[in-house]
């Protein structure tokens, strides 16, 4: 490569391992099913500028090691899958400066019959899945749980009010529309040993709690008041990002039938879209 | 169009007609949240020879139907509104011979806190989604209801052996597999006035059930004994078809790594799939 | 299975066994790239009703087979590769009544460059996809091809006038509009031993020309028009069936700003979609 | 919100606003299909904090602007469309802060017959889009062009070997693989007033002509000249961020069948797939 380029950054790895195991217990089986994504930093750049491929650790490699290190030892919570993997990488090669693991877990449940869970048929539950980022370099580590997909929907309780007009405004104030979204959500922890599928469980509950109760004067209100609560009820959430479309259920103007339409009957829109995102985080930090 | 060349057959409709309805009463709000299409057949023939659009009822007129019809009255089960639908079509306009209308419903399930349900807000269930056919002429009548992609997999009680073996065959015997498959079902009922609702809980339920707990000899022996079970145990259904890919979960082969794997970590993968699809139904019929 | 209960009918094969071949010769290579899908009926009963799998043959062989076959001998045209498919599997197994064999063919063409074609890179050429299904069982065969999301538009040419008006109409006239559709197109030949290569590019040519220059009234019109012409012209086609959403594009209302929109400025959804449905033939058959 | 807890950074706005543009001139129509992202940030802390949406532009006025906007000037290139927008909501609006813009355009060309182009009808071309990024603020502006989903593959010149080996290495060393990906890309400029559509051909051009001749060592060594020659031919380029997923196609073991596989039959995959990413930029900078 000239004297006159360079390679500013890179970055390379595997996507979508996909992997599912079992564990076998007397009280039935338990079922993880995960999609990871690895992505390797470090001493690479002769990969690119040169085709000198003596650093390069193949993805198909990253791939066994999903499998190989998946049979070693319990899975655990992803967050801690996601640790082991990361650790391994730069254990095992001196020349790797970062790796960052993202893991999706899709999520089932037993089948209920007569009150009963079964104990190894399992249903895949909701479009939701739970995630995890693991960034790991030979410093300092940060782990991130989340949520994808959460998709929720209000019918009370949500207005747009008193916002800006200009020459381009068409849209009527409301204090009473549907107000729809599908949630995606990721937190880091300030700490590396955690209950994580507990603490996972409370902060999905704190957000649709947060999410069903709240008095929303807009998507960015309610955003707000979900981090809020998040950051005031758990001690290990350092920061948290959301993400919230606003899934747009339009009004149908039924007048040309002669009908009115007492906020009942709605086109539901996926585009466009409104799109809202902010992190909160603690004031000291 | 010349002598030599005839329409064999036509016809057009509208699809994608999203519709959410509300239904606000004093002990919370229901929410309806449906896919529509609808497709008509009659006297059209003109249209498609001659450009002659004077029978044609505009595609942007039966969506506009859907959002009146369904402020006219509750809009109930989706069979229901399927029928008053079809029925409409058929009714208003004397050149329509043929109406079918399907509808997909998206699962809403109250939004749980503290053991209680939240009386307005909703988080979406699962991927499945709820499934109706009308298929209505001036004639007869058919009526089916169905489930679209209901996930499922067990971890035990699921074989393939004894097969034929060709010259092509590689696949080893196996007495403990996982068997994952997402349904899709659709059963014909044979009465128009039944309580839908409830039926179909019933059925999801003994497919669900059935597949919990069969030992399954294969996507075959499963798929034939939920038919079986949902044929005997419900007198309304006059027939059913059930489509079951079997999404295969591979075992990963570790003893490139000196491990072995117990049927413990396995790929799983959409393509290629298996697909295995029968219509089950009465002797009598 | 009880008395009562029976199978009234079933299918079961292998979907999206990809497969890629390169043809490679002294002017260049040859590249495929198709996705196809087997389905077996005939003596599989005892597989459904008492997993009994004798009979069964693997989907896991049926996608060897692929594989096999294509190694054996040029892939030639996709009709061509799945009459193979179709002959191998009723000619291997007397007890197989029915082979149906569906490919999808990605269409890739060479990079050009300087006015040459590249003799060994390729790039993905457009959503559309080339089809063709085998339905063979012990006395006939049917050959059919096909395309898929062949995505169009025109913008002039286009009318939608005098159609009927009942209480929910409020479509207004035009005798100018945008007519956006995905063409899916599947023809029957009349003969199994054809120029397959060289008709499918005719024929889409015909289809193309005939929706350019159409002066259209509808979409039912211009559909028609498209599978007259392909009969017309094309002697071994026997019957042609055509599918076309209308993607609408609607004209945007810009009078609250203060402007006109002389058919200029328009939104293009996907959902809801009208979807107009036909197939010609020929008078005699 | 309690003092301890802030809002750390915020942006929100209207994303897939899709807009068709018709240009009607003499020579024929022109077609222009986007879908734009708008995300603003600025003084919107109370929106968020205290539900105070006074200084909120509703996304719905963005959605708007984009019509109102495309019908007063034409389009012209999607970099300029890009920029006016951006334009507008900072003059338009003190408070609005930075206001960044993407573009997706999806290409269509003109039907061809009898070696002429139609003057108003069009096929989509490719899955391959081309996008636009503009990044505004009250000091700066920066302007990226790009293309997305340019899906290629070339048989032959594709090589990895003497790669790095560990414990969990299973692959083979090859000199003769196929390549085959999806080529996202994204450059900025130097500039802000270019010929930006015949930089982009040009662009688009160089990268495919280096990826077809290029004798690749692996998916990094090619990634990165191709990176190189845009920025060695474009002095308006003043860096280039590429991501190539390795779309894999696995030679197929035909060895249970006694027949050997000289490199012609294959699978592709789309999971697990390596991704290959990297930013080449002018060693000035």
């Amino acid at each position: 490569m000239p004297v006159s380029i360079k390679l500013k950054d890179n970055r390379y790895g595997k996507s979508r391992v996909r992997l599912v195991k079992v564990e076998r217990g007397s009280a039935g089986n338990d079922l993880k099913d995960l999609s990871v994504d690895i992505q390797l930093s470090g001493d690479f750049e002769a990969s690119y500028t040169a085709g000198d491929n003596r650093l390069v650790i193949p993805t198909d490699t990253m791939k066994n090691t999903v499998y190989a290190l998946a049979r070693q030892a319990p899975l655990l919570e992803i967050e801690e899958f996601g640790l082991r993997l990361a650790d391994h990488f730069l254990k095992r090669h001196a020349h790797v400066a970062r790796a960052r693991i993202s893991i999706s877990e899709n999520l089932w449940k037993r089948i209920e019959h007569d009150g009963r869970q079964h104990a190894y048929s399992f249903q895949l539950s909701g479009p939701e899945r739970r995630t995890a980022s693991i960034d790991r370099d030979r410093k300092s580590i940060s782990i991130a749980a989340g949520i994808a997909d959460l998709v929720v929907l209000k019918t009370k309780n949500s207005a747009f009010e008193g916002f800006l007009r200009d020459e381009y405004t068409t849209l009527k104030e409301t204090n009473d529309r549907l107000f729809g979204t599908a949630v995606t959500a990721e937190w880091s922890y300030n700490k590396t040993s955690l209950k994580f599928g507990d603490l996972w469980e409370s902060i999905r509950d704190t957000m649709l709690e947060t999410f069903a109760n709240h008095d929303s004067r807009g998507v960015q209100h309610t955003l707000s008041a979900m981090g809020e609560f998040v950051l005031k009820r758990f001690d290990a959430v350092r920061e948290i990002h959301l993400s919230m479309p606003n899934r747009h259920c339009l009004l149908v103007d039924l007048s040309p039938f002669h009908l009115d339409n007492p906020n009942e009957v709605f086109v539901p829109t996926d585009e466009p879209h409104g799109l809202i995102e902010a992190t909160l985080t603690r004031s000291g930090s």
